[in-house]
C-alpha cells in the first residue's frame, strides 16, 4: 500500500508530491461541455474509461447522461463493474477464452459488448457466452486507415457480421468505426476530411451488411480531436471520447475550428511536483520523473510559467531550465501539464481533486494497471 | 485489486497477457556475476531498488552479499523496510519535513542514510532526526557533470560536509558520486574516461573535506554501464548498480570491453504479449502497449525473432511489422525486451518468474508507484 498523498480538506501546499491532481472546476466544465454537445447533437455519449481508469469518474459521466463506458481491457471492465457501471463496451478485440469467460461472467449483471475482426474471436466469444448463458453484444471493427485492428470496410465487414449473427450467444449490433489517426492531426480541416473519408467507409460497410439482411443499430467512434464531425454526421450513433475530461499537451497542440490552438476543453489534469534541488546554476530539479508522467509524446509543460521549461526527465527527477534571472526556490511547488494523459494517469493510484486551493476529494484510480 | 496473471506451476502458455516475466536462470546468472565481481574487487554492493521496486528481490541481493539497498524515494524505503530490508541509502535529496519524518521513523528500526546538496535539506533532516531521536547517515552529493543534483566538487562539498557534521542527528559519511550520464555512453573507452574525470572530482572533494578535519568513509556510485571502473578504482567504496539484474535495450546498445555489444549481463526481463489481431495485412497486433512498457528510450525489441519488429505502440496495442512471408498467427505469444527497465517495471504489480517453461514464483512489485 503506497502512501496516500493527501487528506480531504488539506491545502494544496500540503499535498505530498509528486501527485496527480485534478482541477475540479475545469474538469466539471469539460464534462458539461461534452454532455451538452452530445445532447444537442442527439448522439449517445459513451466516454472512454481507458483515459481515467476510475469508476468514480465513470459514474459521474453516467450521471450527466452518458449511456455507459468504453474500455479496452477486460480488467478495466471488471474494475468498472465492481464500481457500479452497468453498460460496458470493450472497444477492442478479445481472443483468449479465459478473458472471454471473465467478460461473460460480467455479462450476468452488466450489458457487455465487444469488437471482432476475426472468426476465431467470434468462435471463442460464442463459446464463453454459451457457457455462462449470457448474450454478448458484438460489433465488427472496420479499419479506417489506422492499420491496427479491424477488417477492410465493405464486404469483409458484412461477411464477419453474418458469421457473428449465426453464432449462439452473440448479438450483432453494428460497427466499431474509430479513426484514431485523425485525432491528433494538427489542422482542423484535415481532421474533418479524415472523418469524411471514414464516413464513406462506414456507409460502404452499412450497405454491404444490409445486403446480408442485417442492420447496424450502433455506429460507434470519435475521439476528443474529431468528435464534432462524428457527432454531427447523423451516421455515428455513439461517441467514445475520453481525453476531453483532462486534456494534455498532445491535444492542446492541435488546431480548433478558429485556427487557434484547440481550447474547447481546459487542461484539468496536472502533476504536482516540488523543487528539491537548486544546487546546479540555471536549473531547478523537481521530484517528478518518468514514474510520474510518460514521455512518448514529449516532455510535460510547466503550467502558468512561460519563463520555465522542463528540459529533461529521468526516472525520478525533472529538470527545469530557468531563463536568466528567474529564481525558483527550493520547496516551490510546480504544476506540470502531461503531454499524454492516458498512460500518465495509469502511473498513479489516486486523483487528488482540488478546488479553491483545497483538496475536495480523492478518487482511487481503480483500474490502474488493469491491462489484461 | 487487479487480476493476478498466473499461478505457480502454470505453463508459460497459460500466463494471462500482457505480463511482466523474468527468466529466472538469466536473472540468477546476472545476480551471481555482479556479486562475484564485487567480492573480487573488494567493494561493497548496494544495488539500486529503483530498478526492481521489489522487497523479494532486495532480500535475494542481500542474501548474496549485498550490504543493503539504494533507493530514490521515501516511499520505496518504506516498502523495503516493510519487506525486511535493514540498511537503506536514499541516493537522493529529501527536502520536505513530512517526508523526512517518515524516513526518521524508519530509522528507528533500520540504518538510513541520504543525500544533501543544500543547507535547507540539512536543517530539515536534523530537525526530523532529533524529533525521532535517531541518527541519519548523511552524504554530500557532488555534481559529476549530470547537472541534476549535487554541489560543485571540492570546497563547496567540504563546506556542506562541515555544516552536516555540526547538525544534531546527522552523521557525515562521505560522498554520493554517481556519474549517471556515463552509463549509456556507447563506447567503452569513453565511459572509462568519464569515470576517470569523475575520480578526479571525487579526490578533489575528499581532499577539501579532509582539510575540514572530516573523513569520507563512504564513496558511493556506479551503475550497470560503468561499475567495472568504479569497482576497480580503489576510490569508490560502494556500487549502486540496479539494471544489471534485468538489462534492457538501452544497456544492450552500449559497447563491452571487447568492442562488441555489451553482453556481460543477459536480458532477463520481458513483456509477454499475445497476438490479438491479424486483420491488417503485413502486421500482427499484440495486446501490450504504453501501459505495459515505456517508450522514452525507444520501442521494445521482439525477442528471438530477427524477422519481426515492433514498429508502433498505442495505449494498449503494439504493432509488429512482418517481413514478406512471415506469419504470426492469432494467439501466438511473443516476448518483448523493454528499452528501459526501471519505468517499465513500475507499470506492473507482479514479476511472473519463469523457469523451464513453468511459472516458479510470483514476486509482488511492492514499491510500485511509491514515488513520493
Amino acid at each position: 500500500m503506497n502512501f496516500v498523498p493527501a487528506r480531504i480538506g488539506d491545502a494544496v501546499t500540503e499535498i505530498d508530491t509528486p501527485a496527480l491532481i485534478v482541477d475540479l472546476d475545469a474538469f466539471e466544465r469539460n464534462m458539461k461541455k461534452m454532455a451538452a454537445f452530445a445532447d444537442l447533437a442527439g448522439i449517445r455519449l459513451r466516454p472512454h474509461a481507458k483515459t481515467h481508469r476510475c469508476a468514480a469518474i465513470a459514474l459521474k459521466q453516467i450521471q450527466m447522461g452518458a449511456v455507459g463506458q468504453c474500455c479496452q481491457k477486460v480488467g478495466e471492465a471488471e474494475a468498472l463493474v465492481q464500481g457500479g457501471v452497468r453498460d460496458i463496451f470493450v472497444s477492442n478485440e478479445v481472443l483468449d477464452i479465459r478473458k472471454l469467460r471473465r467478460l461473460a461472467a460480467l455479462a450476468k449483471s452488466t450489458t457487455i459488448s465487444l469488437c471482432f475482426d476475426a472468426l476465431e474471436q467470434v468462435d471463442a466469444a460464442s463459446k464463453a457466452a454459451q457457457e455462462f448463458d449470457v448474450e454478448l453484444g458484438a460489433l465488427v471493427e472496420i479499419d479506417l486507415g489506422m492499420r491496427r485492428c479491424g477488417v477492410v470496410p465493405g464486404d469483409a465487414a458484412a461477411a464477419l457480421a453474418k458469421y457473428i449473427e449465426a453464432a449462439p450467444g452473440l448479438k450483432f449490433l453494428g460497427l466499431q468505426a474509430y479513426q484514431g489517426k485523425a485525432q491528433h492531426v494538427r489542422e482542423y480541416a484535415d481532421r474533418e476530411k479524415a472523418i469524411e473519408a471514414a464516413a464513406t467507409a462506414v456507409r460502404l460497410s452499412i450497405d454491404a451488411i444490409k445486403r446480408e439482411g442485417l442492420r447496424c443499430q450502433v455506429i460507434t467512434g470519435g475521439g476528443t480531436g474529431t468528435y464534432m464531425f462524428e457527432g454531427l454526421s447523423r451516421l455515428w450513433t455513439e461517441l467514445q471520447c475520453g481525453s476531453y475530461i483532462f486534456m494534455d499537451g498532445e491535444y492542446s497542440a492541435i488546431e480548433g475550428s478558429d485556427g487557434e490552438p484547440y481550447a474547447e476543453f481546459e487542461q484539468s489534469l496536472f502533476i504536482l511536483t516540488t523543487v528539491m534541488s537548486t544546487a546546479v546554476s540555471g536549473r531547478a530539479i523537481v521530484d517528478a520523473g518518468l514514474k510520474s508522467y510518460t514521455l512518448e509524446k514529449g516532455l510535460p509543460a510547466v503550467h502558468s510559467h512561460n519563463d520555465m521549461r522542463l528540459v529533461a526527465a529521468s526516472d525520478e527527477h525533472g529538470v527545469i531550465a530557468l531563463d536568466g534571472g528567474v529564481v525558483l526556490p527550493l520547496g516551490t511547488t510546480i504544476k506540470l501539464a502531461p503531454s499524454h494523459c492516458d498512460p500518465t494517469v495509469n502511473l498513479h493510484d489516486f486523483y487528488i481533486c482540488v478546488r479553491n486551493g483545497r483538496v475536495e476529494a480523492l478518487w482511487p484510480i481503480s483500474a490502474r494497471g488493469a491491462s489484461s
